[in-house]
């Protein structure tokens, strides 16, 4: 049996790892992450919705399309509340890797992985019985462009497994009321993103517009709602990422903690 | 018979001016406007507005809601290419007070006042032929707190005389398929405007959200959407109003031409 703490065991890594993977630092608690760049690695959108979302005091979160889970592992340790995590995610490989870092922080007791499609959410897991869905979606639904597709890549990229229908219509399903919904994705998709919220009746509460640099166009938006909530929201102070070329604003490395 | 360009006569002041009205400079083409600050003055909000609408050679423009006409007359300094503006107001004060800018400034030929109710814009002007719509609609939708308004403040600012759905409705009924819908208001109703667009036909293209300083909470959004255009938008960069206490940034004082 694995201890509890398996990242005090220097011979987990070689156990863990399998080929073409590799172990990162994330900066917080010492906890690691196993990624495979050949397949996808987590993004800077997964770190600053977990620095955008508040989670409380023993609250049940669930992460719905988690990758490697880059974001419960972040939030936990962020966190650091006696949160719940579940996690899901459809992907073998991927829920196998997320599992694997689960074990090597030793988070067995926090996060729970979960191999299975976000469309089922609903029926895999108890309605309404959730205080926080996070999400960091495929972004692009111009599918009908892929020919080739990586298909890790273009799975966690691209709507074709599910839509932001789906990922808005589960996560409705699963929030007990007054529950909250944070959601990183892309700007250019802003209008149809709020508009499927309030259909499934998530009110937009907060709205956070990401921008490379101070004086260009927002590339990201973290948005949060709330189940059942009333019309009226904040629009919070633009997240500026760079300062000048290749030098990251304070408020960046805050969000990574170094 | 006035002249065609009364700012050059000077009696033409004491004329046109009635009691506790004044005659401010917009900085822009030598163009005045009559105001009355015991009634209602423009804001930073019509100004920013005008700075954020494209206006293109020969374009017919209809502001909903004109006040004391500050829009049209910006626009029509700022624009400068033979575009025709029409200006609703309800008020018949505030529309004469217009009236008289616009044939202060010689703007006659570019500019109509037309004292109405926006709630009969459709009725009143013909539906689907005009290029571009602009409005400072009345923000506010907390009426009840209204005990003993200051009318022609109260109009302005709250929804009292219309809903946001009456100006989005009546925008969309008098647009050109492809025409541009123009609008400022409140970050804390976004959700709200985003979807009463839509549900009009009128697609979000635009926005960009107004910071009273770069690490506030957005105060105010300006947003531009396209009868029947595909959902498609762009964030822009955040607009910054002040640099320190009291200090405007540079892009403010481009805006007013200062």
């Amino acid at each position: 049996m694995e201890s509890q703490n398996l990242r005090t065991n220097d011979e987990y890594r070689d156990v863990c790892l399998k080929e073409g993977e590799r172990l990162d630092d994330l900066n917080r608690n010492g906890y690691m992450i196993i990624q495979n760049s050949g397949k996808f690695c987590f993004g800077m959108d997964a770190v600053l919705l977990t620095g955008f979302a508040n989670i409380n005091e023993g609250e049940k979160v669930m992460d719905l399309g988690t990758g490697t889970g880059i974001i419960p592992i972040l939030l936990a340790a962020k966190s650091n509340c006696n949160a719940h995590f579940t996690a899901l995610e459809i992907q073998e490989e991927s829920a196998d890797m997320a599992s694997r870092s689960v074990r090597y922080n030793g988070l067995q007791d926090s996060i729970d992985i979960v191999c299975g499609d976000i469309k089922e959410a609903s029926n895999i897991f108890k309605k309404a019985s959730y205080d926080v869905v996070t999400s960091n979606p495929p972004y692009m639904n111009d599918n009908h462009g892929i020919k080739n597709p990586d298909m890790p890549k273009a799975i966690a990229r691209h709507e074709l497994l599910c839509t932001l229908e789906d990922v808005v219509r589960e996560a409705a399903l699963l929030l007990k009321p007054g529950g909250r919904f944070y959601m990183v994705h892309r700007p250019h998709r802003l209008a149809e993103i709020i508009c499927t919220l309030r259909e499934h009746i998530l009110e937009p509460k907060r709205i956070r517009l990401v921008h490379p640099f101070a004086d260009k166009d927002a590339n990201m938006v973290l948005i949060e709602s709330a189940r059942g909530g009333k019309p009226m929201m904040k629009v919070e102070s633009p997240l500026i990422v760079y300062k000048s070329q290749g030098e990251y604003t304070d408020e960046i490395y805050t969000i990574y903690n170094k």
